[in-house]
């Protein structure tokens, strides 16, 4: 039976953002502007080439987990001379040396720069969309700004004078890999509530 | 119905070593001294914080895949200075940048010491044994020797004066992880041989 305006109705339901880390859900709801509910699991991840590939693994587990329209992520990061290393093994490194180990490692190239991305696999319950959004820029080897969230004192944007840890947030979503990744899932959803 | 010896028959039956890479089934072959059959099939890998954690999911894997006796192993080179980073993810560094970008990484490190791991999964039909094979070293920015095989000629083990890659085949094993880590494999096989 056809309940009234199913369309709208979905669309504020919330979303669901499988992501252990809080900060996640935070920048997300933001940039998206619509509520979104973050569930803590740990989803295992294999190793691959590319984060969307990584993304696209992630999304199949956590259809399992019974959940309707769901969101999952995963961000990489590399240097350009390294052939995109550490890419979207960055955690690891962040989680073995820290932002330092990133600034290390800065230090030896001649060439620090780098592209960051932020590959976002959606599920509306029927069917899955990836969003990706790059962006290209320096990795220092002296951070600037506050070192809470991951390698932002690490990374200056391609053409600014800030790293994102110095950004305003507005600031930082506009040129954030991230920010790309999420209005562009943004358009998608506004596009798809006019059907 | 009892065969007559079945432990004797099962040691001369040919164990299955799953693995994409050629070199590794020689070298396994050379420092186990018994016949390897190598089975070129890309087990899905996935990201975890040891070495050993994504062997043993390997191992599950291969056990699907219909074979009796069977080796999967994973490889980790980390610095110490990185909290281990790349550790397990070095064959992304190799694919993105070569020995190369190893190299560059350890011109970065005041402490170029690292510890190079080889962990093997053995399924003998019925349960799995794990051996863990550990050489510390230095990773050399200039890499000495012949580069076929993997970042063999950036690595010095502790106490040598020469890299893995400048060692004969003999040298190499008698103080190399993996050599340390089938030796393990190999006298385990030799005791249940002889229950």
């Amino acid at each position: 039976m056809p309940k009234a305006s199913p369309k709208a109705e979905d669309s504020r339901e919330k979303l669901i953002l499988v992501s252990s880390n809080p900060n996640k859900g935070i920048e997300a709801e933001r940039i998206l502007g619509v509520p979104i509910l973050r569930v803590s699991i740990e989803l295992p991840e294999i190793q691959a080439r590319t984060v969307e590939d990584i993304t696209r693994y992630k999304l199949e587990v956590a259809k399992t987990k019974g959940y309707g329209r769901l969101l999952v992520e995963d961000v990489s990061l590399g240097f350009d001379e390294l052939g995109n290393f550490p890419g979207p093994y960055i955690k690891w490194l962040l989680e073995g040396a820290g932002g330092k180990g990133l600034g290390a490692i800065a230090y030896a190239l001649l060439n620090r720069k780098a592209r960051a991305q932020c590959c976002l696999a959606y599920w509306d319950g029927r069917e899955a969309r990836i969003f990706l959004g790059e962006t290209e820029g320096e990795v220092l080897v002296d951070p600037r700004g506050e070192r809470h969230f991951g390698w932002d004192a690490w990374f200056q944007p391609k053409g600014a004078q800030k790293t994102y840890a110095e950004m305003a947030d507005a600031e930082k979503d506009a040129v954030s890999h991230r920010g790309k990744a999420y209005r562009a899932l943004g358009e998608y959803l506004r596009g798809e509530g006019q059907k």
